[in-house]
């Protein structure tokens, strides 16, 4: 069933104008009593049902609540150091899939991808379109955003989190494996994570001193290599198994 | 550094002709003294250096072992029923990084891809090629295959296999959460264990009841809705964080 993210609190009745009226009007011809999802932003989710629909809004009715749980206790945050080409599109779309809380580009040192601050807006306009659907696909109940910041910004925003992890390849190759179990043990529900990924070229020494030095600690993700696109869906599925499928 | 996987059993000294030796000499113009790492076909990797090259092969000596064990405790084939596009690639390469020992696609029911036997030889040749890009990238020491199968062909193979589970979303929307745990803490290294997934329509009721008689269990991956290339890599996430950072 189509699902929707209505940007207003929970009511039982709603009208809806705009772009979630001309997909249920125009894209799936939506007629009266064809039922969807609703998502308020206050993260209520109901089934609801079409009551009138004409060219300029639709009235829909609660059917019922959907009160199965579909967001990860801990809030994750995936900080990504600038990837190449669309690969942030890909780390943006299956990580929200995967629960990611929302998302951060910035700059690394070892980035190829340089993004003036107009590219960064068309990117980052496309990158909360591409959260959406992925949101409203995989059922989520939280709509992740995306935002880009400097590094020095990024590194301000350690204080927001309970635990700031570094995925380090070097971590992988010197077979640390204790970080993530330890943090995930330690982190408990409704706690907030940050987890700072590296562009292609990997995080450089003095970044991982900067991160370091704000609280970070590295964490290694297994023992093989992972592309800097393949960690973030590495960790958010960890996190997924330890609290919603093992505890 | 670069990662060959070559196709004889472990010697300390090997003179390597064909595609590795073109690598080596024009893509990546090494000369003597340059290492790499090697991996022979008995798993044994080691890192050796070039000790002579020419127009038509290059001989290297080994300089130590690579002991690290970079290969999930489990096998765990993935299958697949055919994707659209080129998710099967993705499935492949992102797949072969999180540690898959083996990957078969299948023609699901709800396939909308239909690929002839003359497509699906070359689908299979360019799969196998990604799959060994992504082995050497992320350092494994087994090289995965992929095989084309039918759905009977499929089944039979189940009796391969300690455990086989059908990753099934409506399992997800109800909650199940306790399949893939106790398929876990049951399966011991070195077993086998087969994961079905389905295409985008998902698996019929039919396929469901076929796989569910030969022994198959359902299971579900946490309650977000994944896609049929995401699921794959949440399972093989999971496998990791549970086998190689838990235990």
């Amino acid at each position: 069933m189509q699902r929707y993210f209505i940007d207003q609190a929970y009511q039982p009745s709603v009208e809806i104008s705009g772009e979630a009226h001309h997909h249920m009007s125009r894209v799936m011809r939506m007629t009266v009593d064809d039922q969807v999802f609703l998502v308020f932003n206050d993260q209520t989710a109901v089934k609801a049902k079409i009551v009138a629909i004409d060219n300029e809004q639709v009235t829909l009715e609660e059917v019922e609540k959907d009160d199965l749980q579909r967001e990860l206790p801990i809030d994750v945050t995936i900080a990504s150091g600038f990837p190449k080409g669309e690969k942030l599109e890909l780390i943006v779309q299956k990580g929200t899939e995967l629960g990611a809380h929302d998302f951060i580009a910035f700059p690394g040192e070892s980035s190829v991808a340089k993004w003036d601050a107009k590219k960064q807006q068309k990117k980052q306009q496309r990158l909360n379109k591409i959260a959406q659907e992925a949101a409203e696909q995989s059922h989520r109940q939280v709509l992740p955003t995306v935002n880009f910041a400097s590094e020095k910004e990024l590194i301000a925003h350690f204080t927001d989190y309970d635990a700031v992890l570094i995925a380090y390849e070097e971590s992988a190759k010197q077979g640390e494996q204790a970080q993530l179990v330890q943090t995930f043990q330690q982190l408990k529900a409704g706690q907030k994570l940050l987890v700072v990924f590296g562009p292609e070229g990997g995080l450089t020494p003095k970044e991982i001193e900067s991160f370091q030095t704000a609280g970070a600690k590295l964490c290694g993700l297994g023992p093989r290599i992972l592309r800097t696109e393949t960690a973030p869906f590495y960790l958010l599925s960890a996190a997924s198994f330890y609290y919603e499928l093992q505890h």
